[in-house]
């Protein structure tokens, strides 16, 4: 057994679940789809419950690697950064056809009031987001690009609301409206 | 069998989902909590999922009843009454401790990829709200009270995605913060 079975197991069981929930979904069909026995899960993973906080470092980590060069990429201003990390997202909707949503933010809905140790995991998860944006829109605000009344770490928070709740509405509208919405009013209503 | 038989088993099953969500709440628990027998659930609803979709009417109509007095107080100026409407739900969370979120948010993340018929339902539940937001919105620019920048559905829209994130991030936070930051971005910041 190695990191890369656990990570297996994570990448799939994260699939099942960002679509279906978490309760929803069996550590039966999890083992199914990594072809995996349930004793290599249990190795890994002291239960279902361990293995969904994992999960969220998991969904972490990925989102971070993948959009790390966006919000980092110094050879645009900072707010071009930003709209561009949110429209990495968008096209990653796209893609899926505009259903599941944020899978934290999933996570947050379903588990949050029910079990203090997700609520914990996710919201050290979304104050990790904040914090990512934070610093962007400091920066814009240097730069005279930003009016100063937004004060950065309140429209920071507000963004991602503003963000989060646009996923949500997505998953009903199961189309673009609701995240194009998000950038239009974000980047040339409330930002200027 | 009553009409108030049906309204008892939805808010009883109601005060649970919007607890514990839609698949970790069982037939049995409802019928525990509402002290019903089993035939009398199906004699309303042909199966959980009807009982589910009826639910969502069930919200909106609490909701409606208990907020319509708010929004149509032409005592007040627009804004005002739509800043009123969102401190109301502010208050009811603070009674809460903060946790649970919106009913009908909670349902679209849990079972709107999973089940068209919610999806449709649960969509049409956040037109209604968007739809009860706009008007305020222009009547606030037709009285000089809204920057003419902001375009009412569009903002109405944004808004409502802003408030359904608070409600999310307020689950990971279990505190305040969310719903203040979300009011006071949208009434002292996004509104002037």
């Amino acid at each position: 057994m190695t990191a890369e079975t656990r990570e297996h197991i994570l990448a799939c069981g994260g699939r099942i679940i960002h679509h279906k929930g978490f309760n929803a979904t069996g550590l039966q069909e999890i083992l199914r789809v990594a072809d995996v026995p349930k004793g290599s899960f249990y190795f890994y993973f002291k239960s279902k419950e361990t293995f969904g906080l994992a999960l969220v470092d998991h969904y972490q980590s990925r989102l971070s690697a993948q959009t790390y060069p966006i919000l980092k990429d110094t050879s645009k201003p900072p707010l071009k950064r930003l709209a561009n990390f949110f429209l990495w997202f968008r096209n990653y909707f796209a893609q899926e056809g505009f259903i599941k949503g944020c899978p934290i933010g999933n996570l947050i809905q379903e588990m949050g009031d029910v079990n203090p140790a997700f609520r914990e995991k996710l919201n050290q998860s979304l104050e990790k987001l904040i914090r990512s944006v934070t610093p962007l829109l400091e920066e814009a605000q240097k730069r005279n690009e930003l009016p100063l009344r937004l004060e950065p770490e309140a429209t920071a928070r507000y963004i991602i609301s503003a963000w989060q709740g646009a996923l949500i509405r997505m998953k009903a509208v199961a189309g673009p409206e609701p995240l194009d919405t998000f950038q239009r009013m974000t980047f040339e209503v409330l930002l200027t």
